[in-house]
């Protein structure tokens, strides 16, 4: 994959190199995403953020991201505002923004949404989640969150094990995830679901081709004894075809740090996609688990920012200019990263 | 007109040689608003960008051109936000605010109201639209697209032929357009329009009061024969009584490829204020237009961001310093303009 | 108080030491936030900007105030687009959001609500009003006005006599602004309020605790005579039972040029603050009084900017480090400050 003004619309856009050269740069990055140095490689470059569907989360991360690279971000955060209600085609739409901004990342509720608004424009377009479909670096993030936990307990992506926890019918995360994951050689899945919210089969034999090993499983203590990683989703109700059958499955697993210490091995990572909902009844993550240092799920956050700085360097071919100008932080920083 | 801390309310403060000031300072502009150079003139400046009416587009514009002089903007974007609703008079809103930035653009749904604010403001205020009255910016980006358009042909806007298409009635952009070629020499407009939208009286007025030719019409394909720029519009049914009223207009007019090649001269400047309506029962630019090199209207909303610089360089008084210190661009920007 | 790192919730954490820190950062931020000099000590800091309920005055002057000293803002602005609406709890909201940013400003509508979020935070959190509770920067830059305006007069804040005015039950502003004012020394307070909008108790036992005489009264003319300041406020009518409870209390007390003329010192000076209710039925201080030099309510909004960018600057322990680096301003900035 050449990364140099390209569109980001999805995983399979990604193979392992494309992969670990989005985590070389990644790396690169860690000291301006902590706020040890500043960079300023993008000064005077502008972020297009168009979230047409309501986000706080993904897009504050971007925009956190390309200010933290020295740029600007200039935000739409509604459709009704925009021209589309006045008949514009998407085209248009795509050919006028694009010629404001360096780079755009928009988030859209329709499905390919996000690709055919990349057709039209003039400049590199990130997905920032089209729907039910894609939301490629969500998936990136949780990916380089497993490296980085992993390697700090001396194991890697090779040979994973992972088990996979939750609502993984309609999550977004799981599936983008699962494509990453099946570049990798010998990682272990355990599918933890009641069977209406089972891995959809399309993604199951994708693991099978792939050579990995699948078990699937509908009970949650008898599941987790043999994962490096526990990724575990909230029930997706807005993707259920009405609050009351989303209702039926939420709360069937719920992980807390007596489970956690009865049936996981010693240092276990816990990861989540968030927002993890905390609702007496839901809660699949017990706030128990807090001060549980295995809970990697803020951490998981933070890489986002990380990865997000790495995209963008890549796609406007900055990554080799970061550290030229840099200079240390003046201000205080304390207590930040975990 | 001097431009030095004025307020830019309506197409009526300019002059001819006040517009040449303008473009003057927009070629000068053009490197930077094109990516091909960095400038920081106004870093440390803030705009305030106030749009009580939805709008992306100008808003976004705006806010560009100030990034790209290197100033910062602050935004508000509704007015159920604003202590308006606890009964805060425009006299106090404007003392307010405008003791927070530098600069000022202004969109609101009331005529007249944009001047009211700046009257009571201590910095200047940009009209970004003032209900059906003025959009000063968008009447001079559509002047200064017509003469780039025709430089590239040998032409000028002296001896200018155009054609102005669709709602002669309701088009604010059209409005101000006239209003700026009057002060020109010897332009012949044809005005093609249904008669209960022609352009109002005091327009044609104006028109013949300056010396130029005017032709009235109802009927497209014979109308453009002779023109340099075709200046299409759409039904503005957000200004009608009715939808249902507006959707008695709309269609009328719809220019497509072959249109322009059996009626047109060749190379026949295509433009449009946008957005354009594509929606079937309106279509006024058929999208088989979109590879034609002479459909000018994503030039014309590129031009936006050139003249807007243009403006508050000229308001702030930094046009001669825009230079200084600048540089050239360090990322990717293959593929964006035209 | 130790600033560096601190949350700032509440008045409730300054003693008159910080107050005099505050104070005296303010009074070097004057020519950065005057526009005479440019700064760029933060340069790469994002300030998270969480507005959950509406706002325009404070949300935009706590924004400026972190460009004017160099750093970028990332907003959020609504509440139904954040993460909570899927069920996530306050400490995952706050976890998540302040590992974006260096320091955040948050607005809620519940009281208590921004110190629960902050003691989640990784990072500093500002107070920019939890409801009917605490609001601390509008107390600090009313009490920074007071001052400044007195010192033009050979006043200060010890010995001051300040007539309270209006709505002084609901007034968020005024019971912070006690509270400070009991800090100092010998201050005269006349409360002027129907009986039912009178200063709560405790804070009118505060008064006499700390040794400041206090007279109640319902009449206005007879009350302001010997008054230094004269500080008056709106009826919250968004804090009522309901608006046909408020209306009752609307309008009686009406401050105007003549009233001050016949009644006041000369140079009494005139404080709120705003918005001011300038309808028909409130009006609690004319527009007659505009031209009033003692009218100091919109130096006093500019004191806002003042006062954010002193707590930035302790907060972030770069107080010493502003004047690094400073230069010029190099555009237009006249007209701006009276």
């Amino acid at each position: 994959m050449n990364f140099v003004g390209s569109h980001v619309l999805s995983v399979s856009q990604f193979d392992r190199p494309a992969i670990e050269k989005v985590f070389a740069v990644a790396a690169k990055m860690e000291p301006y995403a902590q706020r040890r140095r500043v960079t300023r490689v993008l000064e005077g470059a502008i972020l297009g953020s168009m979230f047409f569907e309501p986000s706080t989360r993904t897009r504050v991360s971007f925009g956190c991201a390309f200010n933290l690279l020295g740029g600007e971000v200039r935000e739409t955060t509604e459709l009704k505002a925009t021209s589309i209600a006045k008949g514009e085609s998407f085209y248009d739409t795509a050919r006028v923004l694009s010629g404001y901004s360096d780079v755009i990342v928009m988030r859209h509720e329709l499905e390919g949404s996000v690709a055919e608004f990349a057709t039209a424009s003039r400049v590199p377009v990130l997905n920032g989640g089209d729907g039910a479909n894609e939301h490629p670096s969500q998936a990136l993030l949780d990916l380089y969150t497993i490296r980085k936990e992993l390697h700090g307990r001396g194991k890697a992506i090779d040979n994973l094990r992972i088990a996979l926890i939750g609502d993984l019918r309609y999550g977004r995360a799981v599936h983008s995830l699962v494509k990453l994951l099946c570049l990798f050689n010998n990682v272990q899945f355990v599918l933890v679901s009641p069977q209406e919210l089972a891995l959809p089969e399309p993604y199951v034999a994708a693991i099978r081709a792939a050579g990995h090993k699948v078990v699937e499983s509908t009970q949650l203590q008898s599941s987790i004894g043999q994962a490096d990683i526990l990724y575990v989703t909230r029930t997706q109700e807005e993707r259920f075809p009405s609050l009351a059958e989303a209702a039926k499955y939420k709360g069937l697993f719920r992980l807390n740090q007596s489970i956690y210490t009865e049936f996981c091995e010693p240092n276990t990572v816990i990861m989540h996609p968030l927002p993890r909902d905390s609702r007496g009844d839901a809660n699949e993550l017990d706030n128990d688990l807090n001060e549980n240092p295995n809970l990697a799920i803020f951490r998981q956050t933070d890489n986002g920012i990380t990865i997000r700085m790495a995209l963008f360097a890549l796609i406007l071919d900055v990554a080799d200019d970061v550290d030229k100008h840099a200079r240390d932080v003046n201000w205080y920083t304390a207590r930040r990263f975990q």
